[in-house]
């Protein structure tokens, strides 16, 4: 019986995971240093409590849920009054106006990128994808046997887009290219001027943007946060989104899927059929908690979403001093937004560490201190450090991040 | 800009969906009859009290989520606690053990055949598919290019499986055939020893069982509900089903891919290390609703189910009994479990109707009754009746077509 792996492309480097590599990272740690686990690796506040949701959020869903109303399906695009408020929220920061229509809600962020690659996908089909990026996208491509092509994120720009390699890439089967913004993992946010510059770069080779948003609003720089679907007149923007980071609420898998497209380049029956064929064979979010959805959308108290950037604004300035402190690893770009940041190692300073993967696996071992590899999104010998942790533990697990450094650096 | 739909096939009839064409009928109905809207189309009793969930199971859930342990991602083959508990739940009626590692939790047993399709698809395979049978099928084999080959299923011996087709059908490119009991759309059960039967011609043809148990338990006839993993040292097994039918629950969106396979086919590394990146790009359920599993799994009153079982054996009785006084319409098996049936049209008697969909149609606009027509799950001329609705309505809608059919009969 041959059931064994199909696509050969499959096993290649191009499908890591983050979680993957995170809970071989975990399995290394030596359980008996007595020392408790810190994890500086995932982009999940939601175990801290000072990242907790408000407790009106929560009520919405269980008051959704003992209305007893919402127990069976939802249409496979999302409820109505789910997709209209989504469409209200996103209009809010546009200069037109989303409908309904434009709005399909996915099982989080991650199934919104599925759906965008699935709707790309044909024969030959390329896309151009951010290095370093979020590995979900090189997955899902190669699950859709679309080709893969890295343009580079500029660290010395703040991570800006290489518009050049962009045109550089990009040929005539090029279906789209993908920013994250604000941006996971270099915890960068895009100024309006570099994405209208992004928006113009892709409008002039024909393709559309992928504008990965699930960090929508977490900017605590001196930057705002803008939607790429502010130029959606200038090309179509496929906008993908949740609530799981700005709620803190990753593990209700309510995401969406927008079409910000005000000239209608969606709107060709066919491809909208496509689109609606899929979402037929997609398990989407719970009925009731796509219910709740409206109330949450109009109602979140501000103050939390302003603790929630104050905390995220103190931890990552938390994460630059210390990493000042070490001087085997250097922050080149203060975050600005998101939960995550980039810092690189100076391998020539460390004496027995052969590259970020053996750092990160001693690191693990000697230390109960997980930190994501930069290979794992693309960028050899740098490190991904999530600061969305609570002060304290990141307070301490910063201070062992530098005590290995001190360790394993070459004495001069 | 090129986003139009890709693969040729997805535009054909294979990819009818069930919810497409219940909503075009919906779209059909005259809003000015002023008569309330049946539907005897859509496999979703939740809709009606007598078919209402548990306290107990909706309470499990509003503790999981108050207890805000579970807003943050769970592993994406599920939580470690409700793979462990659907195990322990399905090995009740099984002479072997699974494991915390054969089960995968998934977004509704429609993901759970997603990614069913998804592991089998490789370049020239096909699937057995049944006729009539879940339209979903078709459609997941569509996205995945996996052939599909229909065998019959035949109503004059219980809509048993044609095994002589199956071997028929099958070539060295054959990677499972799918069965689907308690039936849909038939509401047949299968004995124990037809089981069997299926299971030895899939083990002489080295092809797996797909088994859809989503209506697993909802027998109410004289046959017992007998798991196809009760087969699984014959044949590998996947077993898939959910919360959705037996707590009535859909909206939910919990289900489970499960390996039953005590030879250990599947513990092919490869295989399995597909199965889990797959995973990774899916949503599955939210996390707190996976951490009420096994409560609901352990706790459920059986004065729960057999209510369900009485119900749905009553109101079956109903539609054969008035179907009987319908001359048009023939009742060829009484339904011993599962929420459907199928009648047969005799299409002779009939004046001014074409066929099916013509009738199903008409059936909508004049009488604001919706019934799914046989050929949206493959079977021209016959009609998918859903039992799974409340007496009253189903009396009443039944009353409708008996006068709809008088009015459209051939004056003998």
């Amino acid at each position: 019986m041959e059931i064994a792996a199909v696509n050969p492309e499959m096993d290649t480097a191009s499908t890591i995971t983050i979680k993957g590599i995170l809970s071989l990272l975990v399995q290394n740690v030596d359980e008996n240093n007595g020392r408790r686990l810190i994890s500086l690796g995932m982009g999940d506040p939601s175990a801290y409590s000072c990242f907790h949701t408000t407790r009106a959020t929560q009520q919405a869903v269980v008051d959704s849920l003992q209305s007893e109303k919402f127990n069976g399906y939802a249409p496979t695009s999302g409820l109505p009054q789910t997709r209209r408020s989504i469409a209200e929220y996103l209009s809010r920061d546009l200069p037109y106006k989303l409908t309904s229509d434009d709005v399909f809600v996915t099982s989080g962020c991650t199934q919104a990128i599925d759906v965008a690659l699935m709707m790309l996908a044909r024969p030959g089909a390329n896309i151009l994808l951010p290095r370093p990026g979020f590995p979900i996208y090189e997955l899902c491509s190669a699950f859709r046997n679309v080709e893969v092509r890295h343009f580079n994120l500029l660290p010395q720009q703040g991570w800006e887009v290489d518009l050049d390699a962009i045109e550089t890439l990009a040929d005539k089967n090029t279906v789209a290219l993908v920013i994250v913004n604000p941006g996971n993992p270099c915890g960068n946010v895009y100024s309006y001027q570099h994405l209208k510059k992004i928006a113009e770069t892709a409008e002039k080779l024909g393709i559309l943007v992928i504008a990965d948003e699930v960090y929508g609003h977490l900017a605590f720089g001196s930057k705002p946060f803008v939607p790429m679907a502010v130029f959606g007149s200038t090309v179509p923007v496929l906008t993908l989104g949740s609530l799981s980071k700005r709620w803190i609420v990753p593990g209700w898998r309510l995401g969406w899927f927008v079409t910000s497209d005000p000239s209608g380049t969606f709107k060709n029956p066919k491809a909208i059929e496509r689109i609606k064929k899929y979402f037929d064979i997609l398990g989407g979010p719970a009925t009731f908690i796509q219910a709740a959805v409206p109330q949450i959308l109009e109602s979140t108290d501000e103050v939390f979403f302003k603790k929630t950037i104050n905390i995220l604004k103190q931890t990552s300035e938390i994460c630059c001093r210390k990493i000042k402190e070490v001087p085997c690893i250097t922050c080149t770009h203060k975050p600005e937004g998101s939960m995550a940041m980039m810092v690189r190692l100076n391998m020539e300073l460390l004496e027995d560490i052969s590259d970020d993967i053996d750092f990160c696996f001693k690191l693990a071992k000697e230390e109960s201190l997980i930190i994501l590899p930069g290979t794992a999104v693309g960028l050899k010998n740098w490190l991904r450090i999530t600061f969305a942790v609570d002060p304290s533990f990141l307070e301490e697990g910063l201070g062992r991040l530098k005590s290995f450094c001190e360790r394993h650096t070459l004495e001069l």
